[in-house]
């Protein structure tokens, strides 16, 4: 017996009490069997109530991904046609990362209902609670030589975040290099790992985390200053295959089209989307801190900051922050 | 009793006979212990001649690198100074990215004395005998964002030239990137490999390997046309601890200068010692090819050709040869 046949006669009975004995007799199943697919679904989020003269009402049903739904809407070519779901990892990336190694195609995606072990830039932690957002990483094998994979990163974070727009109707903002905000707040993340063979990219693994139907409760209360979800700020739960769908098709639209056209036109919608530009800004690089005004993107992905003696700083990476008065 | 204490003796007694005997009282063992003390070096290489009547003399000895030696003839202060040596290894590449993962510090070099999967750019098979040649891979944590890693390579190629020439007083030329010549053919290649996590640098693998003392009976016959050795082309067998010691300090303050200084000056090293430049070349690239003239270094390490219809083209990554006619 499969979880599929057990969930659809509960559906079918809307709310209603099932008996153990209904369910034995139209499944073809040992109550004992019954008993026991049931304690499967508890321990995946469904709740049951039980009842020893009614039977078993099913009271709440957990948001799942499924791969076969996911097939069925993602009307990409190649990106996210081949899906791992898994339901807890350590993090997506290291999953991708091994199959890329093991020669897995362009658009292999990698999703996870939880992450253990998420990481943000930079080595951050990454709330990733089970069901509520989506944790993916992607294998990418572009064609393009290393020092252009920070493009890569503005090529993502664009496609995310006109998918993101056009799919909650929020008004969603670029802050870069690659976080998405709204009103100020981080909803969603994008890390880019690259492994290369002198000048040549063997694979880019693309992880993305966008916090769709967190609640407050699930961060802890010094985070939300700093972070929010989908959620959170339209009072809408989301349907996650219907966000991950629509991305996939429009990240791959993108995609080709910097690949076949280079750049440029993907640096003017990130300028258009984007929250750091013509305001006074803080930027912490490694080599020492630069204060100014980003005024556009440099070819290489890097940010143009004009300084206050009217010179320009290229910023290639940094921790963007506002002027502390 | 430990390799070191009988092969002291042995070259006390100078391709003399020492009798079983002899060793024992010498070296306070049992006669059982010498012979199969004896039996363990011959598996490392060396070769005995032995007489029931006479005992053993000690009649080749392999050229065998020791991290001891190399610790007190590399004057280094961080590359080489923490070093793995291995007898036989699938690829150094491998072993050195494993100890980046573990957080290596910069400068961690693993040598074999032989690969049995060593591997050259766009992997292609390399021949890494046993004791004759020098492969090693080194863990670097360059502080420069991505799009620079290409210029690493040339670094890289650069400070092995200056080596070799001044070590082994021979004329070596850079086809570019990072082949190093003697009369047209190679003797050295060099691999950079790039982990990279949106524009920082987690680390590279650099992995070298020179083809100091093959014989030409250590190549395949139809190599012999594209690949040399230092020895064939000079007669001399060289001491690979003095090469890769030189090679480190080298390497080390080149390294330094980059880091504090940028690429010109790496550059115009690079351009002085090239072969490559202002003769006419083919250059397949994955894109096309392109014809024309070398005529220098970009600054992101891609090469400039000057094409017949005067305009100019910058080539990030090919493989370059001459034109057939």
């Amino acid at each position: 017996m499969d979880n599929h046949k057990l969930l659809e006669l509960f559906e079918e009975r809307d709310g209603q009490f099932v008996s153990g004995e209904a369910i034995s007799q139209e499944l073809h199943v040992s109550r004992t069997a019954v008993w026991k697919q049931i304690r499967k679904l508890e321990l995946l989020g469904y709740q049951f109530e039980a009842s020893r003269k009614l039977g078993y009402k099913l009271v709440y049903k957990p948001d799942r991904l499924s791969e076969e739904e996911l097939a069925e809407r993602n009307k990409a070519r190649s990106f996210g046609r081949s899906v791992t779901l898994l339901d807890e990892v350590d993090s997506t990336q290291e999953i991708a990362r091994a199959l890329a190694e093991e020669d897995a195609p362009e658009g292999t995606l990698v999703i996870a209902e939880q992450q253990v072990k998420g990481r943000g830039r930079m080595g951050r932690e990454w709330v990733s609670p089970s069901g509520k957002g989506i944790w993916m990483s992607m294998v990418l094998r572009p064609q393009v030589p290393i020092h252009f994979a920070p493009q890569l990163t503005l090529v993502t974070a664009v496609a995310l975040c006109r998918s993101l727009t056009r799919v909650t109707g929020l008004q969603i903002g670029i802050k870069w290099p690659n976080d998405l905000q709204i009103n100020g707040k981080k909803i969603s993340g994008i890390l880019l790992e690259s492994a290369a063979e002198d000048e040549r990219l063997r694979y880019v693994i693309a992880g993305i985390g966008i916090s769709a139907n967190l609640e407050t409760g699930d961060y802890p209360e010094e985070m939300l200053a700093k972070a929010t979800s989908l959620r959170i700020q339209s009072g809408t739960v989301y349907d996650r295959t219907a966000i991950i769908a629509d991305f996939m098709e429009e990240w791959e639209q993108l995609y080709w089209l910097y690949q076949r056209e280079g750049f440029e036109k993907i640096a003017a919608l990130w300028e258009a989307l984007s929250v750091s530009l013509h305001r006074p800004a803080v930027l912490i690089t490694p080599q020492g801190v630069v204060e100014g005004v980003p005024v556009g993107l440099h070819s290489s992905g890097a940010i143009i900051v004009e300084q206050s003696d009217g010179t320009r700083a290229v910023v290639f990476s940094a921790d963007m922050g506002e002027p502390s008065a």
